[in-house]
């Protein structure tokens, strides 16, 4: 039986890949240091409804289903708790069979600090960031080199480490003719903000490992993600993923919704031109998944851009706007002065059939499916904090 | 009178610089932590003389020639350090005159941890390598945009960010055309060490920097640096810079010129055709200083090619035996496993021009110049110790 080893798996995406891959009877571990929860309570973001702890969710996972997730709380920047991942000095805080399931053939690296509001905050949160996501990135490298060289790594890297180039974007790669001679390089990647620019930063530290090492690496340069509800968590609803709404952590869509819902004008910045590309929770799933199954080859940096539809931000806004209207809500726009250094219009033409190609069947953004998200996001409409929503986050 | 900045001031190039800048009558002030000598002592590497502090430094350049260098001993990892710098709380360790000189005109970053076998010594080494270069760049970024806008940073970067691309290499920028529309990127970049992968990432951090804020960055992809005496340390021979032989710490150049006069095979990794662009430290210090007289733009990253000729590492070899040998040393070549994973034949074209469209008067490393090394180095011969010469640092 294969073995999937979820770093960072408490969060937003972890948790709902840990069900997944446990539901299809995988053996999965996961590992997490509670980051993105602390820093939650820490700057008072609300959530929309309470998490259980890690223990306490694959306990409930067992019970409903009789799989097992084992689960770590450590901190991944800490070597030698990476190491004792694939050397079996591992811990478990929970599991049901406490002996070390070994070397897994699979390393889901999602333990990063996911926020860019937050990387921009100040110069501490930018050293949190650059430190937790490039230190933890490079452990696990090095441990697999030096302890399990045949284990594939799927790392979530970001569509925004391309920024907004006047050239169509490729996926991660591009050929360059230059003078009459030719070759190949890493696409040219530019951010707009100290997170995105860490991820750049981690395809420059992996393909560096993989030129080196002969490491196995798919790197998924992945869009927003939206959605509450996966397949697995139907079967609790105390299995449900981590929501915020908030600025930091609060993603667009799903964020939106949540504004919808309480009246709060949904705050677009500037002209609201921004493109970018999307994809439903359920599809970021399936790309972990298809990835796994056919992994990158040894000495590859396998890039794919994880999107299956792009929108500008005001498209959003109105699809909000009116499936909001339809149930009744009184929903506004509001265009603030665009607290970020971007470019409002801009040529955005991205590439993304690489996912398609290995079998990922996408669910797109239709107003039922928007439908359905408001329909979960109202049940817990007494838990929204307008005056956290908010909170200006200037670049 | 302007104000200079030197961080990382006790290095190979950090305290010529502050005496050059310091006989031109500038204001100048060192930060540095020690951490390049505490190194040397951990790993028992050696250094041709003993070097004095950093206050013992200053006092004897004082002492000399009436001028003034301050000294701070500190960690620049350390945002509040950083940022004392800038906002008056620095506490100097040595200075004629305590009180604050004030805000630097110009802040010249040497320091990062610069050895590329040191980087790849083990995962912890490693991760000292990207803590320390990326965090203590940040840091001085912050500060600058919190309380030095106008402040110009003059960056060491390195060649080796470019590896040995199959195009000709640019100066730090590239025009791509793809599919029939255009835009202009940092030329592409994939090192060869760990070590050279954080000075990509500086750059990644810096170019996001002048975006978003407008700093006035110069970066100075180096080339290898060799030679033992500037202009300034003809004073007195104490001021003459640290000079390491070895393999951790040593530059091509300085090392095989000790190996020589030791009756120390000059080691030649592979079969010796590793093209790389090379230059005199006097000509690293001219180009910082030309580099300062004409500040990059705000929000201009400014990118030169700091190289004033090209070898391939058997030609430098061959010189060293043909100057050794006249000098009446038994000079051998022994070719060795190259235990980096590099091209040892390959193509190899960098552009060179903008440091000497500054102004920029190089020395060419001709027989004369190595001459001259081989005297100053004879000097020391007692100190040399052959054992530490070699290490096997395998990446």
């Amino acid at each position: 039986m294969s073995h999937v080893l979820i770093l960072g798996g408490d969060g937003y995406l972890g948790w709902p890949t840990a069900m997944y891959f446990s539901a299809k009877g995988y053996e999965v571990t996961v590992v997490d240091n509670y980051f993105r929860r602390n820093i939650c309570t820490e700057l008072d973001v609300g959530m929309l409804y309470p998490i259980p702890t890690l223990p306490e969710r694959a306990r409930i996972w067992h019970e409903k289903t009789g799989h097992e997730i084992k689960i770590i709380i450590a901190d991944l920047a800490e070597p030698e708790v990476m190491r004792s991942l694939f050397d079996g000095r591992a811990i478990y805080q929970w599991a049901i069979t406490p002996k070390f399931t070994g070397t897994p053939d699979t390393v889901v690296h999602y333990a990063e600090q996911p926020s860019a509001p937050y990387s921009m905050l100040s110069y501490k949160t930018a050293n949190i960031t650059i430190h937790n996501n490039l230190i933890v990135t490079n452990n696990l490298m090095f441990a697999i080199r030096d302890l399990a060289p045949e284990t594939q790594i799927i790392k979530l890297g970001t569509m925004g480490e391309y920024g907004t180039p006047d050239i169509d974007i490729e996926e991660g790669w591009l050929e360059i003719a230059h003078k009459g001679r030719k070759d190949s390089f890493l696409f040219p990647r530019q951010a707009s903000s100290l997170y995105h620019t860490t991820k750049i930063m981690d395809t420059d530290l992996l393909w560096f490992g993989v030129r080196m090492w002969n490491l196995r690496v798919t790197d998924l340069m992945q869009g927003p993600v939206y959605g509450v509800e996966t397949e697995e968590s139907l079967v609790d609803e105390r299995l449900r993923t981590i929501f915020n709404y908030d600025e930091l952590f609060g993603t667009i869509i799903n964020r939106f919704i949540t504004q919808a819902i309480v009246g709060y004008p949904l705050t677009v910045y500037g002209k609201g031109g921004q493109i970018r590309g999307y994809l439903d929770i359920k599809d970021a799933l399936q790309c972990i998944f298809y990835s796994s199954l056919k992994p990158a080859k040894a000495g590859e940096l396998r890039i794919f851009n994880q999107i299956m539809e792009t929108f500008s931000v005001m498209q959003l806004a109105e699809l909000t706007c009116k499936v909001g209207q339809n149930l009744g809500y009184n929903v506004d726009i509001k265009h603030l002065d665009n607290p970020r250094k971007e470019a409002e219009e801009h040529y955005y033409n991205p590439t993304y059939q690489g996912l398609l190609e290995l079998g990922v069947r996408p669910h797109y953004l239709t107003e039922e499916t928007m439908l359905q998200m408001f329909k979960i996001v109202e049940q817990y409409r007494i838990n929204i904090r307008k005056d956290i929503i908010f909170r200006g986050v200037r670049w």
